[in-house]
């Protein structure tokens, strides 16, 4: 089944806010409302924002509703999850990724939304978008990289080698663990529900991959077994390259945020730098202040002696 | 491959002490070292013990060769490993099943150890057991199953349908969350560790098992997350029934101990109440004071509504 590409937003468009894991209140994505409306778009709440059952926003049928009536729903254009937390591995089996096919919503969202993005990508054969949720906060940088990934930059248009995007993020915030440039399929997400697709049928496919990979809270010998069960599912061997993100309060006393303490960059060489492709730590994406939109399931090239990450084709239709 | 049994320990046997995931010193298995010479057992303490490397004992290399030193060792009888906490994962693919089968020996452990006696089980097709490591304290209840298990108890021996372990813990400690009596292979521990199996050649296989299960310090959000990745990886629908142990220090407040809170609770009836297959909660292993030994592999028969479980064959030849 060839991959689609979801149809860019424009003016006039709606974004559909949807909660297929944890809850939010209305006041939680009133920001995001506000730069929608800044930037022309409009926007529609899906039925569980304002509602709560415990970790999840709603039941799973609920969410699982919520999410398919948007993916249907002709006036609405793209679907933003309102936030992560738990709960989208509870409702993948009720989701209909042949009307997803055809609906080619962008949808988008990180941390447990990467679940569904990765199924988006493998069972609906659509391209997803691994960025902000709608109770982000947005600054320059992530405004900037979501509106270009969004409408479509003009680099992207033009299929050119260097995104904006790539050329703002190889200057100073990355550090080079293994060099050298490479080609592949981009997936990931956060690591925690990267592993936990494993063994399904959601199971990430990382053949000829980058992949790209961030955690938050999670002590390095965690990092060490989840990066030691990809390594074991023989999910880290296919890959093209590796693309890190930061590893957030993953460990008590980072050197700084693009070098890692001594425990978990002794993993990360364990486990990333023996495998003979070029990879990167330290990339925005996922749980950091400024992050990047990466479209799930795109070609790109990683040049990792300079941390410059290239979309080469467009992840849009116009 | 036939299921094969260990041989049971004897007068005059030598337990072998080894480290395969984090560290320990000396004197933290010395209560274990004088158990053991009480029960007229000697002690031999692997290379690792007062070894440390970061959270590992010792380079995987290292704690791969002891282990299987100790396997080929003629001198060693048994092995108990001296501490889980992380590591076993790493050195997996280092083992020599085929010369862990010739040898049939007790391997034992929990925690970490479980990804270890699941493999055994399965790739050496021999029984495993989980019970206490080296560096646990043993009580009056956890010293009679352990004694019981390694020298074979004279109830096993007879094959009765009632184990003296089965009468000691039938009694008040268990919560019945769906009553019905079934019988399977025993297989499973840590939920972690079992999780951390799936995807990989080490993956555990649940058909037809009574699979117990139990945890520590893990918020009820990821503990739906494991059960939910194990339900997504068909392997909670092919249990005959689901043992679980105490699932400590998982929740700000517990009803007691077997008596989950609200969020758990939920958790558990989502995962495991709707299987249809009998199913208890708070059975005494793992991460608790007082421990069973619990034979990987072997048939057993669960009654849920009485909370007895029953070792259906002798899990070792005397």
């Amino acid at each position: 089944m060839p991959l689609l590409l979801p149809s860019a937003l424009a003016a006039g468009s709606t974004v559909g806010v949807v909660c297929p894991a944890s809850a939010v209140t209305s006041k939680d994505v009133a920001p995001f409302v506000a730069l929608c409306t800044s930037l022309g778009l409009r926007v529609r709440l899906g039925s569980n924002v304002n509602s709560r059952s415990g970790y999840l926003a709603a039941s799973d049928q609920a969410r699982a509703d919520e999410f398919m009536r948007f993916i249907e729903d002709p006036e609405i254009d793209a679907i933003v999850c309102a936030r992560g937390g738990y709960g989208v591995m509870r409702i993948l089996p009720s989701l209909d990724f042949a009307a997803i096919r055809d609906a080619r919503k962008i949808v988008m969202g990180f941390s447990d939304i990467t679940a569904l993005l990765i199924s988006i990508e493998q069972h609906a054969r659509l391209v997803s978008f691994h960025g902000p949720v709608a109770s982000s906060t947005f600054d320059a940088f992530t405004k900037e990289s979501f509106v270009g990934s969004v409408f479509g930059s003009s680099t992207l248009r033009e299929q050119t080698d260097h995104t904006e995007h790539a050329a703002m993020v190889q200057a100073k915030d990355v550090r080079t663990l293994v060099p050298g440039v490479a080609r592949g399929r981009l997936t990931g997400g956060n690591l925690s529900m990267v592993v936990s697709t494993l063994g399904t049928r959601y199971e990430i496919d990382t053949t000829n991959a980058i992949l790209f990979l961030e955690e938050i809270s999670e002590e390095p010998y965690r990092i060490d077994r989840m990066l030691t069960q990809l390594w074991l599912a023989g999910k880290l061997q296919s890959c093209r390259a590796i693309l890190m993100g930061y590893f957030r309060d993953c460990e008590t006393r980072p050197a700084s945020r693009v070098t890692p303490g001594r425990a978990l960059m002794q993993v990360l060489t364990d486990r990333i730098g023996t495998l003979g492709v070029p990879a990167v730590y330290g990339m925005p994406f996922g749980h950091v202040k400024s992050k990047l939109t990466i479209p799930v399931g795109v070609m790109a090239e990683l040049d990792a002696s300079t941390g410059r990450l290239s979309i080469l084709r467009p992840p849009l239709t116009m």
